[in-house]
């Protein structure tokens, strides 16, 4: 029996109640399956645990984390920690620093779902995208100042910095993304014409790399802004996206709400070398607003969760994260087992157990 | 009889179509109105033109330009000629030596005009937004470079300047902005979490600015990714809304398409001091694939006319530019009088005629 060693790190607010159903869910999973299990070491780095003691993660972090296959990921994020604290303090590092250059952000209409849009509502199956965010550089580099502190004369600066060996290995992964899904198209996104440096390097790349899938991949190119009136107006145009950090960040949250609720959408932080762990999040916060009420959406966690299973499968665990994914729908396709966000008064407990008793 | 002379750039493609359209309407208002008249200069700065002779502008542009009241700005882009190149010859130099610190984009949605989401179908007064852009500096800075060329070690860089001067002359008149509307609210949008150097001291001088406006202005923060939700699925909780340049050029996109078409929504790059003239230019581009059909929308086009006749005004013709929307409006109640953007079939002279005689 092949045990899977998962580092979880539930974090702040929500965050705990969701990694606590995924846990759950996961456990469920590998209890029917029968070929495999969990081990979870659970790691308390989160806001409250440094508004006490002063750190978020120990020095040796990344050693600890590597320590396992995969790790899962709440949230993080409270009002009394300033958030450029306490990402840059955890979710931001454990990206960067266990190469996971790529975020992978999968958005469809679950069953159940009812889409904002008109057009979407009458045919859901329009919006199917993959969404390939950029990871580990651009305006996420982490560079950049403050000079003349918080005087009259302050200035401060945010560098983005994009390489080449970074561009070009997130445009072969998205180029492979989108040929191995049934519409093989490829859209890239970037803002060159204003941003003439970094964004005109990405236009030069993906040019580069579209030779080598010349009649296997379809492929187009946006300006950021465009694109998210395409997104509104056009999304059966579409099917992978690739963009930097910044605007695949911006262009993912509103895919997730066009799709009809920011507490399904899932996103798998890889390394494709496998040499350090994967990192699995819903991309919805720690909301604050409805922590600790028990109402929280697991439906991002339970679908990031099946991605985790799938990664750690290497293709022999497709067949069961199908299986996850099917028992959610079907769980969301019942109005008396969807949140208060999806239109529904469950709560995350009962939304939990009836996806335990799909499996 | 006063007379406002108007620089007119018609630049690329849609550009020349929808100018001589809002021509045509301000030489119609002026008319019916007596009081005042409208002499243009036009330029023919174009990327044609830069095809032809190399250059977009003349050396003394600045100069030229500043012998007007105001410019008129069509549209510029071609596919000939790459963007990065076009928009910094001609729009973003002009947007920064006129020191047009402010872009004003106002949305909400024009009678006649099917909006894609549900909620605003039924009530489309639930959009109403200012969006005030940071025209001056942030991500449009232009500074940046690349390093090893296009190498496999290529490395390029987007530098990102923020002042407390430019964001303190933003944040102020944002918050004059909400306090001139009715419901006396503002949104500031950032992305500080993620950029923690240009957006936190945006959070420190808005929090600074915000300290005038206590118990008259109400005020709340948004991520930017966030923001793009709230949009989507809150557009009644919102009003004036302010962010940086690059924040502020997508969400404002995102903004048109939310209100029905990206063929309607107006913007005013303003000089507030008044020493520069300012301008305006509809917020759409110039539409290679429907140039020279007689087909683009001239709503923006009158939209922004209607702004500059505002501007013009300081405060006397608001009277005449309310009637110009008035107007317009009617004009688009009627779907005769629609163009194919907005699911009709009128075209851009059509438009043109209808809303000359409403005037
Ligand atoms: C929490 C924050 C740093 C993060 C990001 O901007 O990457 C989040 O918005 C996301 O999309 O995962
Ligand atoms: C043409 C381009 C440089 C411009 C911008 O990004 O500012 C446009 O998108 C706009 O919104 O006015």
């Amino acid at each position: 029996k092949k045990i899977y060693k998962i580092a979880a790190i539930p974090g702040d607010g929500i965050g705990v109640d969701i990694t606590e159903a995924a846990v759950q869910a996961l456990d469920k999973l590998a209890e029917t399956n029968g070929t495999f299990s969990f081990e979870y070491t659970t790691f308390d780095w989160s806001s409250s645990a440094y508004l006490e003691r002063g750190w978020y993660m120990p020095p040796d972090w990344a050693e600890q984390l590597r320590k396992h296959d995969a790790i899962y990921f709440g949230a993080v994020g409270w009002p009394s920690v300033p958030d450029h604290i306490s990402l840059w303090q955890m979710i931001l590092p454990i990206r960067q620093q266990m190469n996971q250059y790529v975020n992978v952000r999968p958005t469809r209409i679950l069953r159940g779902t009812r889409a904002p849009v008109s057009q979407l509502q009458e045919k859901p199956s329009d919006l199917d995208w993959i969404i390939v965010r950029e990871n580990s550089e651009g305006e996420y580099a982490g560079q950049g100042g403050t000079t003349h502190g918080h005087g009259p004369n302050a200035i401060a600066t945010e560098l983005a910095i994009f390489t080449r060996v970074g561009i070009e290995r997130i445009m072969r992964f998205a180029f492979e993304t989108a040929k191995s899904r049934p519409r093989k198209k490829l859209t890239m996104v970037t803002k060159s014409n204003a941003q003439r440096h970094g964004m005109v390097l990405w236009d030069t790349v993906f040019n580069d790399v579209a030779k080598d899938y010349e009649g296997v991949v379809e492929h187009d190119k946006m300006l950021v802004d465009a694109m998210t009136v395409r997104m509104v107006n056009k999304p059966e145009s579409m099917d992978t996206i690739v963009a930097t950090n910044l605007h695949a960040d911006i262009l993912s949250d509103l895919a997730a709400a066009l799709a009809g609720s920011i507490g399904i959408a899932p996103s798998s932080n890889l390394d494709p070398t496998r040499e350090n762990p994967s990192m699995f999040e819903p991309i919805h916060g720690s909301a604050p607003d409805i922590a600790g009420q028990g109402i929280a959406n697991p439906v991002g966690a339970f679908w990031s969760a099946a991605e985790m299973v799938r990664w750690l499968g290497k293709g022999d665990l497709d067949g069961v994260a199908d299986q996850f994914m099917e028992a959610i729908e079907n769980v969301m396709g019942d109005p008396k087992t969807r949140t208060r966000d999806m239109g529904g008064s469950a709560s995350t407990t009962e939304v939990t157990k009836a996806v335990c008793e799909e499996i």
